[in-house]
């Protein structure tokens, strides 16, 4: 047995809710392996359940039932083993426990007073979006200049009419990095002007986002490089640099839109509406992009739904953020996503504005669509 | 059609293997779509395939052929598309491909003079700790202090009796973050104190490794701050903080161990080889941990057996790198494990060196077994 051991802790606690294959074994015995999994990874056996590590800091069980074949499974966890970290959020909810085939995440409550790690000055998550753009109420509108390949001045041209068409955001395409044909330092200062001189001539207010794929310790580097050269936005993929790099992309205090490349094993096992709304939401993301049925994805309706209200709803002090549809988006599409998802949402096209070879008259249709 | 383009490559390219689920498609087509969703993310009938981005920049598909009741598919990618980025190598292998269901990762070459992203001085991978331990040819040994929620004192008592047993890596365990009760700037000192006395007193040569979970910006101060105090190695979790974050760990010099929490996901769709071996392999990890059959988390042999081998068989300019065999690793496993996985290989025991309440007399029965 452990040494008696003499750990406080405020009360607070949170709550991950799992769904658990009865294959495991006895669903009891199962929850409380992951409870120690989760916080201690030590025998629970030589931990006295009544000392201050067994009361405080191993997690507690607070739920088991049956729920459509599979058992439901609620621990509640100190606030204090998180202590604010994304990082060791993650690392208790979906570390270990990950490991074990048959346990799957399904909810998340944050802990108290969970703020967004980074906090901008001035408006955040779909308000700040609202704001850049001047649009109040209707869908926020979202482009990428791609394909890769294409050298700096062809990507600024073509950033040129995306803005001048009335698009809200003009993303980088996530395959955009720093390759030879269009390096990141060398591409950021032209497209911002390019973007910079449509919306003077056009009365527009298209955002430039460039993609920050590289190396995380650089993100705060290149976060401040492209607000430097008047960047609006930052785009990042959690999949690939882990939600922790959106807090490193938020540094330079520009809003981060989190791209879901990557995530496909993820969602297999966590709920889709964590993956792609309430996790990024808590990284501090200020715009996640979620793929929707009948596009290029396989998604189910119900889980887009349930990610566009873990985007939006009241949370602690966490801000709404934007949830940008994609991965099938068409200017046809508008009238019937609108339908679906409401206007608190972006649309986020992509080839279908190349379709005819004149991306600014499309975006200029998207733009009607979406003021209708 | 997308206007001519004038886009140059090296001719060198690198290939990742997948396997298809026939119900997605005629697999001619499904492969054609990977191979553009890996790089151009761009309407393929919109690019002239003798153009310079069609012959250079969009994903060959290099072979399809049916293997167990599924389809695999080789696409073949110009090395400039990732440019020696690991981060944007995952978002080309396992980017928006992840999203599409029925369609597995399962191997991987390197591309041509692939190097680890960050080079130490002196030497990196296993050879790094064989020289820490002085120890050529036997198998290393490695434990972690825990659990969470030990005050520092206790923490560096333990981690004292552990180097003392004869121990090759006391590592932190991957819940010791910054909570209240043991603030990592705050035990590093102590902790790498502890070590070194014991180390001192005794003739051992155990190396200090601490856990550096926390915001990924903060990683190269983290280890620095580690390499400082007197530690010889540290440990990230790049199924939380992203592969990406081995890179940005290993800015102080020091090895860097790749925890496998959180990796749950990402291995039900990528082979185990590549997530615990391959991959941390050339993220930069100097060593990796990963889960052996028979324990705690459920794992194939074949598996376990091919992660040794993608951590250890000669790859380019890769070092081979320090398998870490963990989740179930006890003092009477050493025989067996020793000869299903041979004698380059590091056991990692967490709670059985606890089970007597004397971890030190456990620490020194292990060494024994591995000396033997």
């Amino acid at each position: 047995m452990l040494a008696p051991t003499d750990v406080d802790a405020s009360g607070d606690r949170f709550t991950a809710t799992y769904l658990v294959d009865p294959a495991l074994g006895a669903v009891g015995d199962v929850a409380r392996w992951m409870a120690g999994e989760m916080t201690v990874e030590f025998p629970l056996d030589l931990i006295d359940p009544d000392d201050g590590i067994g009361t405080h800091v191993v997690g507690r069980v607070e739920a088991v039932e049956p729920v459509g074949g599979r058992h439901r499974v609620v621990i509640s966890v100190a606030d204090e083993v998180v202590s604010g970290s994304m990082t060791q959020l993650l690392s208790v909810v979906w570390g270990n426990v990950s490991l074990g085939r048959g346990v799957d995440l399904v909810d998340l409550t944050p802990p108290a007073g969970w703020t967004a790690p980074v906090r901008h000055n001035g408006p955040r998550g779909l308000a700040a979006f609202r704001a850049l753009a001047d649009a109040p109420t209707r869908p926020l509108l979202m482009s990428a200049i791609k394909p890769l390949g294409l050298p700096v001045d062809r990507l600024a041209a073509m950033a040129h009419e995306l803005a001048a068409g009335g698009l809200d955001v003009v993303k980088e395409d996530q395959s955009l990095a720093d390759q030879p044909w269009a390096p990141f330092d060398e591409r950021i200062g032209p497209i911002a002007q390019a973007i910079r001189d449509a919306n003077d001539r056009n009365g527009t207010r298209a955002v430039y986002a460039p993609s920050l794929n590289g190396p995380v310790a650089d993100l705060p580097r290149r976060a401040a490089a492209a607000r430097d050269a008047g960047a609006g936005a930052v785009m990042v993929q959690p999949g690939i640099s882990g939600y922790p790099a959106i807090e490193a992309a938020a540094t330079a205090g520009l809003p981060v839109i989190a791209h879901p490349g990557g995530f496909g094993g993820l969602s297999d096992r966590v709920a889709p509406a964590l993956v792609h709304g309430l996790l990024p939401r808590m990284a501090g993301a200020d715009c996640s992009v979620f793929i929707v049925p009948g596009g290029r994805f396989p998604i189910e309706e119900a889980d887009a739904l349930a990610t566009v209200d873990a985007c939006l709803r009241p949370s602690g002090d966490l801000p709404a953020i934007m949830a940008a549809a994609g991965g099938g988006v068409s200017v046809e599409r508008v009238p019937q996503l609108r339908g679906t998802y409401g206007d608190d949402i972006c649309l986020l096209i992509g080839g279908d504005l190349h379709r005819d070879g004149d991306p600014r008259r499309r975006a200029s249709l998207l733009r009607e669509a979406a003021e209708r």
